[in-house]
């Protein structure tokens, strides 16, 4: 008995950094996944899934440095059921106070015939490994990857295996969204009824949202008697993606009358990580999201006439505040001093030092000078783009002339390694030519994937946020920058994503952080 | 017993153009209402809530025209408590071969509090209101708004009243989102047992997605005996939205070996409609949504190596085609002729006359001079290209300079009521001074709510579709163009907005379309 808790508390287990990372095109840098894992234990999530050890130079070293640097959750690094995936998590994640090791296996029939494996084989090979794991490591997981399409008695079997091996955790995947919330809970109430030796370990849930309904799953297994939710920020991860950790956690605190169970979430942290979620992945978050998008908490402009003053309840059963989102902050503008940018960046969950407010104040300063009112998301903007000092090209100036009369005409300066460069380029519009000018001054075979332009606030001066994602023999890497000059805007985060593929081939050699082995590599 | 029908079979109320449409920003144009009902339509919805007839001039015409043009969708609009109301909704939906009048009043506690009425008050306007509906139209549905937090006993009195009075369905609105699964059957399955009269209507579910679990609570109240599920395209909707129609239909389809119950819906179409949902309302769909998401059938690439080609099944359980993506579709370029672009266009769902088609081939050649490969999803931009013709103002010609040496310039050219008017201006960015300039040429003050720029396609010759938002006393309108040129297209989109402005100003004379009545005022 390892690690049981409460019966009345839920363990949340986040993977955004493992699960949610691995959707195409949500790769994140090494700077960002560091920080978004502190966000992550900031807000109280008990484990953070912080990568796949062996899949890449980039994955281990984020696993081991994110370990290091750990306050209050712990650490976990998945592995595939083989030892040499064991121990390489295990070197990463040993460094934290709190370490965990994930091993999976496909154990449906589908996932069986891929290796050839009979169902002893694979029996045997779950107890292997899971021993192998357990003498490293004193905190185990084991999933039975598409557990909800495995036999009945086959599951049973293996997981009473796993727990006998020494796993402190079963976790129970819904790997392709296939289940719905009675399956959900009876199947977990049905596997820890049967197996023996279930009730010393905790069972988690891992829902895929494909049909729709990863939050109910997901809170259904719990009632079912599962206390671990698996779950990423924003719902973030391949395909329809991941259960959301602010619905499941949202959902348990509104509904703690039907739903008596309670996380170590502090509530107020979950705007901000979001936002920074959906920046660093590049995956916006839709207005009508539940929880975070835009539209949450909007009520249709008719009601706040009637209903929704007279009596705030008729309409909310959350508030704003809860998740961290301030209700009516006043914006900033060209006077307002040191002092009120350092309060209001500490408002927004910004902790900053003397040194870099300052950098800040004169960002800050520009922006004001070209915008009347300095807005929540404005500093949000300002405080994500990028700091540019050690990157490789740098934009000095340009110059775009476009129109209706023929083509768009970009010149653009760079400093190459210290060496300014010209070129001027024509183009279809003046993105395409400021992009052309940039490939003729730093040739590269990239393939845009993603150009995606979103208004920071409201007005015709409003700053625009620009996201590009390049790929280069299987590397992805994604750029942004907020200006109010769109076109601007565009080539900085050209050139930001352009920095990050350099960085990361120089840093993992040719193609190595091109995660070349897959979590559902079966072996 | 008026419209009972299988014990399998699941009708599918779709309230896109009614609960979605007022979420605030997603107002849609009388045309792109006419056009997302003939979608609806030819999907096989069974009930289109087409609006709220007494709500606004706009509305009433809407409805009225929807009504007239249905094939075989039942045609239903919303009406109070009162008979103004439900005259006004008949008088637009009796044009339809088969339609509906669909009455609701807030009967939880804090709902009755605010028009101040007695339980017994409450239920005689129930009375009165369901009966004068039923003399209209032989069918009536009724709503208990917030009827998961009004008391059982009263909630089981007040649907037997309108089972009386002759509703001939009930629908039962977790108004707040504030319900879960196993609630959510428990509580239709109590009321169906209770309620004298209720095997003989038709129960409903209307649930709202503030808790992530929509598409779960619609599916377990049909398990607890709905047969009606109320949701929109995209989970369109207020707040966090609604149900969303594509979750629910896709989740019957794939698990029918637990969820044992039909729709009419030809899942095929899904794909099309979500897309022009998503246009029309300027709320675009987050990559990882479930089914319509770019996302939600792109498997991590790692993949494609290993597992995947092997066994298809093994992370797939719903195929593309199922929802009408094509799968590898071929792009057209420069050499495709007139035919190859019609039959891409029926793929895509578009059914084109002969000059139709002449005018989209001339944009198209237009199109692949600048772009070597025509993607499906450039053809679909194109298709959505607003037609001018008839418009106040006209682009005629612009040019901008911007870049990082001072304020951009630009001069724009327009077209107003058959005058050409030039200015010049300077501001933050392309985008900013382009904006002036249209301002000085037509005057307004409009406020900009939205700028949104998304690339249609991969490559830097992408085309971009830029989405502009404005609100003015209240009217809020959307306009959208697709260019290679971001800053011709946000030009052309801000006109567009800006001309829908206009036409709704003149259309309904001063501030008439501008909703003063929302379906939650309570009377």
């Amino acid at each position: 008995m390892t690690n049981v808790t409460d019966q009345d508390r839920v363990l949340i287990f986040d993977t955004t950094l493992r699960d949610g990372e691995q959707s195409p095109g949500a790769t994140m840098t090494h700077d960002e996944k560091l920080e978004i894992a502190e966000l992550l234990d900031d807000m109280g999530v008990d484990i953070i899934e912080a990568g796949f050890p062996i899949a890449s130079e980039g994955d281990f070293k984020a696993v081991s440095e994110i370990a290091q640097r750990a306050k209050n959750a712990r650490i976990c690094g998945l592995a595939r059921a083989n030892f040499a995936d064991i121990d390489r998590c295990w070197e990463a994640v040993k460094h934290a106070e709190k370490n965990r090791i994930h091993t999976f296996i496909g154990t449906s029939p589908l996932h069986r015939a891929i290796p050839n494996l009979t169902q002893d084989e694979m029996a045997e090979k779950i107890h292997e490994t899971v021993s192998h794991a357990r003498n490293l490591c004193e905190d185990v997981q084991w999933s039975p990857m598409d557990a909800t399409r495995t036999e009945w008695d086959y599951l049973c079997r293996v997981i009473e295996i796993a727990i006998k091996a020494g796993a402190t955790t079963i976790n129970i995947p819904d790997t392709v969204g296939y289940t719905a919330p009675a399956e959900s809970a009876d199947l977990i109430r049905r596997l820890i009824e049967t197996v023996p030796g279930a009730d010393e370990v905790i069972f988690a849930t891992h829902c895929h949202n494909d049909l729709g309904m990863a939050t109910a799953n997901a809170l259904a297994a719990v009632a079912g008697g599962a206390r671990q939710i698996e779950c990423t920020i924003n719902g973030l991860g391949e395909r329809a993606g991941n259960t959301a950790l602010e619905e499941v956690v949202m959902a348990l605190r509104t509904r703690n009358d039907i739903m008596p169970w309670k996380t170590g979430i502090d509530t107020t942290k979950i705007m901000h990580i979001s936002r920074r979620v959906a920046t660093v992945s590049g995956f916006p978050v839709q207005f009508n999201k539940a929880i975070v998008g835009k539209n949450a908490f909007a009520h249709e402009s008719g009601i706040h006439q009637d209903g929704m003053l007279k009596n705030r309840e008729n309409f909310e059963i959350m508030r704003p505040e809860d998740i961290g989102l301030s209700g009516t902050s006043l914006p900033l503008g060209k006077h307002s001093g040191r002092a009120a940018l350092r309060d209001k960046l500490e408002t927004l969950g910004y902790e900053v030092g003397d040194n870099q407010l300052k950098d800040i104040f004169v960002r800050f300063k520009e922006l004001a000078d070209r915008k009347k009112e300095v807005f929540d998301d404005d500093l949000i903007a300002l405080m994500s783009a990028d700091d540019a000092t050690n990157d490789h090209l740098q934009l000095v100036s340009m110059k775009v002339t476009c129109g209706t009369g023929g083509q768009a005409e970009a010149t653009v300066e760079l400093e190459v390694d210290g060496k300014d460069v010209i070129a001027t380029e024509h183009g279809d519009g003046p993105v395409d030519a400021t992009f052309k000018a940039i490939r003729v001054i730093y040739p590269n075979k990239a393939h845009l994937q993603l150009y995606q332009v979103h208004a920071v606030t409201e007005g015709t001066d409003a700053q625009a946020t620009v996201s590009v994602r390049l790929e280069e023999d299987g590397m992805i890497a994604t750029g942004q920058s907020a200006n109010t000059d769109t076109v601007v805007a565009s080539a900085k985060a050209y050139i930001s994503a352009l920095n990050r593929l350099i960085m990361r081939r120089e840093k993992a050699g040719p193609g190595a952080d091109a995660r070349e082995i897959s979590y559902k590599d079966l072996t």
